[in-house]
């Protein structure tokens, strides 16, 4: 019994439900994200903008579990039949698929307010899988590329005196399109068993690593990754953005200090910025210090859900 | 790494994703439905109803497949932060979670117009599990419990002129209520190969059986099932309920002749009532035939999504 490319598929989309063999031995890995309109994407994103974003928040959790993507399920509630919106986004959707050998096995499409549930699997060695429990005093604290780039494109967005420019389209597809650090992720799976995806912002991601490993941070701001093109574009950076806003989707993960070699020859490798931004400590706080050893706080920690 | 009831949940709600490992030998089934307010459900419905259809709506998914449900993921969208609403939704999610020996592993709460996606996570025999291909001709359609009770609830609830009685809760709570077959499709797996749950109304998903198997079916009328409380109900009975509309959440599946003893006695044990309503013919077609040995039309099939 087997009707799809993927030979772990045993039946796919088309019946009441998919049926699903994973390699001998592996984990399965679950997670589901749900992206409604309004609320998670300014209501005028292009359809292919959604679909991306749809697979890639998901992903982006594989990363952060250490496990390779397999398939996915997808549920879309959509106003009405608009046949080229859902041209755009099945084109995207798939292409994502074919890009990262995933194959859609079901779901549900229904009539309602626009939202995008996507439900994705992956496999994992269950012994190394990253789990935010794992962090111990004494490991090195990384992030993949840059934040608040995400931030800054939805601040633009809603900013109505704002004017066109190379940055503008810049920070507005680091919000539409993050790339998820799959491939990074599975690459240095068996240097590191502690990671989270910064969707809420660092200071809340990396907040939910020490409460569960019963540990504190110390981050060093002049560390904290920001790129050139933020650095650039405004007089001062706004740290809120960059240490408290969400849906950069990059990795923070953490490592021992003899990992550091691998992790970085890794990432120049794959043409990835990793920083180091900081140390998990035992000191159950989380804290932040400029270039002369002064602490800085922050008003709020993160998105806010309600 | 094991933190929950069940064996084969190895790291339950509370990072990135959850992790699973199934029994050695089964395959996963998977199955994921959205429940849209004033769509699926009438805006006025209590938390606990809605509760209780989302879970068994993909429960329902799972008898289909003739698969034993293990675990769950929720992804719950919201209008605004009340408090008693989700009090009352969790209680009645966890009561069934309970009764079915499922775990909530994971999934994502969301701001925005109400809506209810569950994925449902099963085991079955890949050999075994039922494919709406597997229907051949000859073979007896037979369903569970009774159809069109459903249909009439939602007609009376929209009806402003309607009196209040018992059998009005009879109808809305087959409505809000329905029971997945799941006991049930679990003890005649060996004995079917073929099944389809009744959603979008009978003819539509025995259409669907039909289409995958590349059969036809004859239908009796007078073996179709009907409540003793619909036939009392109105002096005639609307077939279009009974045939045409969803939400019964009735199992539809196939069996040899020489399977029909066990399958009544098995029934006959859970006190469920099963009919046989027909036969899968080489014909392509699905016809529909009154006592007199007329055939019926009707003038839709089944509930349409948009």
């Amino acid at each position: 019994m087997k009707s799809h490319g993927r030979d772990d598929i045993l039946l796919g989309n088309g019946d009441d439900a998919a049926v699903i063999k994973p390699p001998d031995d592996a984990a399965i890995v679950v997670s589901m994200d749900t992206l409604v309109s309004g609320v998670h994407f300014p209501e005028n994103t292009s359809a292919s903008d959604v679909a991306f974003k749809s697979i890639m928040v998901n992903l982006s959790d594989m990363a952060a579990m250490g496990a390779q993507p397999s398939c996915l399920l997808l549920s879309l509630t959509l106003p009405d039949s608009n046949e080229s919106w859902l041209i755009d986004f099945a084109n995207q959707f798939n292409q994502l698929c074919n890009e990262y050998d995933l194959e859609l096995i079901g779901g549900d499409t229904t009539h309602g307010p626009l939202s995008i549930t996507v439900q994705v699997f992956g496999y994992a060695n269950s012994e190394t899988v990253f789990k935010r429990s794992n962090a111990q005093a004494g490991d090195l604290i990384c992030v993949t590329g840059f934040l608040g780039d995400a931030a800054t494109g939805l601040r633009l967005l809603n900013d109505k005196t704002r004017e066109e420019s190379e940055s503008f389209d810049y920070f507005i597809a680091r919000l539409n399109r993050p790339v998820a650090r799959v491939e990074f992720s599975n690459a240095i799976c068996e240097y590191t068993c502690c990671a989270i995806d910064v969707s809420d912002g660092l200071l809340a991601d990396l907040g939910h690593i020490c409460d569960q490993s019963n540990v504190g941070a110390q981050l060093r701001l002049e560390d904290i990754p920001v790129s050139d093109v933020l650095k650039n574009f405004s007089a001062e950076i706004n740290w809120d953005d960059v240490l408290c806003a969400g849906d950069d989707y990059e990795l923070c993960f953490t490592i021992k200090p003899e990992s550091l070699e691998f992790v970085k020859a890794t990432a120049k490798d794959m043409e990835l910025n990793v920083s180091v931004v900081g140390e998990i400590t035992a000191s159950k706080n989380i804290e932040v210090y400029d270039q002369s050893g002064r602490q800085i706080t922050f008003g709020h920690a993160g998105f806010q859900h309600f």
